[in-house]
């Protein structure tokens, strides 16, 4: 595969750039651009410059709406209510990050509700955000399109439902936990379907609920969630707290953030930020609570913390630039000339 | 195994009588004495009466402080702090979660830290009060002594750390999930071992990070966590939400909830409650959206709502009485009679 090197900054440009083209408003290019770059920088390219032709196409479709502007609501004093309005997710997430932020001295904690969205992008981005500017314990949970069948069925219902969380540490990144709930992705299984091999036993099922190593089969069936009933009640838990909670749709309401086929998607997000020293006496044995007990992991030989990888390839890619395939670059280009599809 | 029936009542009071006799003050052997009795009307007999002899030692070895009044402070607007000073956790938690439920209307969003605390039991009684007395969406997280290996090493740091969530659900009572990280308890190694059985692969290691099948070896090891690295990166998600947040002890410094021996345990808890409406704009499509959600769910044959099995042992003990062990009893008998141990 033939790939070019681009810095950040032109990665965010060039996104940006297609993404105006193909209808969205200034402000909501440039944040979802930001979004995707950055997670190219740290290494998650499924949630990076990749999805730009599915969002043009989208924007072209008016499946997402190039110029929605974010409606938000204070229904309490430390809540905050968001509504995506059918636009892209970043905007939305943006608003609503910033409020939490100013809000959380005062309140302690703060629950922000976004609703009416779509793709969130890599989710970690927004807690580290917090944990970074806001100095905030940060929690986020997304639904998703259903992939995962409850247990006892082979329909899928529910999504992969990511969660994140990021917390300061002192003198370094934050500390960043960002999963979703299903064993591997559907990009995997994706890939083994093309290729005709099989699956490992344990990734998915098939449309009748029963184990299957057969990739095809498991396409048209269900994705297997980690730590079978355990896992599964995690995916209703996020499930609940984004789909019911925002008053957004259900993973098996929502339609695909691939294509530009149905309605808008209108999933749900929830982001809970709470602010060290708001819920125990003392705000600093907080901080040196993390380095302890990061420290005492770090003393065992061979273990490092989550997202440790990430931030080398953050690095790397920040000081020589990120990869792209150059057939996906010239694909942005010309998006971004005008003369895209539509 | 001989048993005996005991009404729900008669086993609050038992327990009650146990645990004032072994030097907890009133109020607090009765909260604890309620929540273990509830845990047992649920089938939960873990965190049921099968503990008050544990927690009646501990409290007569003053590892428990039977005298402790919980001490609140109130660091920010949604926020409560909540110092359990040693003694049992129940009457910490209630005291929390009153709090969580004052001030829920008018914030939107609640937090509550507890320190210094002992084992919290079943975690989903409490956020099932949440929800049915409050209205709320409610998760609760708790750390717990060491059990649970980081990736990459044998040595144990981390609890079993439970999650708990509870929502409303119109016209009966409130969707509880409620989950330890670990594969299984750690009991049924344990049993296993005491039987000279062997255990299936998946659920320890040994102490030097390898998988096991040997009981003997898997207790002087590590349990799993569900999901591997994705479930060890919620285990440490769940410490640092307890341990560090509300500054109290780390898997890895806490002692047994088990036997006397050790200093309080000192392990933390966190209680986050969503009031329905305040992160979206309309409050009854919350409750339409639970409603859709779990429907859809029993649409599907073979499907049924995490709990349901223990709601209908709660209704069956509740009417015929819960079955104890006679020995059990006997046991609680003799310390409620003041003639027990120290």
């Amino acid at each position: 595969m033939s790939t070019e090197m681009l810095p950040f900054d032109a990665a965010e440009a060039l996104a940006a750039a297609a993404l105006r083209a193909s209808g969205a408003r200034a402000e909501a290019a440039e944040q979802t651009a930001s979004a995707l770059a950055r997670a190219d920088l740290d290494g998650i390219a499924s949630h990076g410059l990749s999805r730009v032709p599915a969002y043009a196409a989208q924007l072209r479709a008016g499946k997402v709406k190039g110029d929605a502007v974010p409606a938000v609501t204070r229904p309490a004093d430390a809540t905050v209510a968001v509504d995506a309005a059918d636009g892209l997710a970043y905007p939305a997430i943006a608003t609503g990050i910033a409020w939490a932020a100013s809000l959380l001295g005062r309140a302690g904690v703060v629950a922000v509700g976004v609703r009416n969205s779509h793709h969130a992008g890599a989710l970690g981005l927004f807690v580290e955000d917090l944990a970074r500017d806001a100095g905030a314990f940060a929690i986020a949970f997304t639904n998703s399109p259903a992939g995962i069948a409850p247990p006892g069925s082979g329909t899928p219902l529910f999504g992969t439902n990511p969660v994140a969380f990021a917390c300061p540490m002192a003198g370094r990144d934050p500390l960043v936990i960002d999963l979703s709930l299903s064993v591997v992705a559907r990009g995997r299984i994706m890939i083994a379907a093309q290729k005709g091999e099989p699956i490992p036993e344990g990734w998915a099922t098939d449309d009748r609920g029963n184990p299957t190593t057969d990739a095809k089969a498991a396409l048209a069936g269900a994705m297997l969630p980690i730590g079978g009933a355990k896992g599964a009640a995690l995916v209703l838990m996020v499930e609940l707290l984004t789909a019911a909670l925002t008053a957004s749709h259900a993973g098996f309401e929502a339609s695909s953030f691939f294509d530009d086929a149905g309605g808008p998607p209108r999933i749900g997000h929830l982001f809970l930020a709470i602010r060290p020293g708001a819920v125990a006496a003392d705000t600093d044995v907080v901080a040196a609570r993390v380095a302890a007990i990061t420290g005492r992991m770090l003393a065992e030989p061979g273990v490092r913390l989550p997202g440790d990888r990430r931030l080398a390839l953050r690095a790397r890619n920040r000081a020589e630039g990120i990869v792209y395939p150059t057939a996906l670059l010239a694909q942005l280009r010309t998006l971004a000339a005008g003369s895209g599809p539509g």
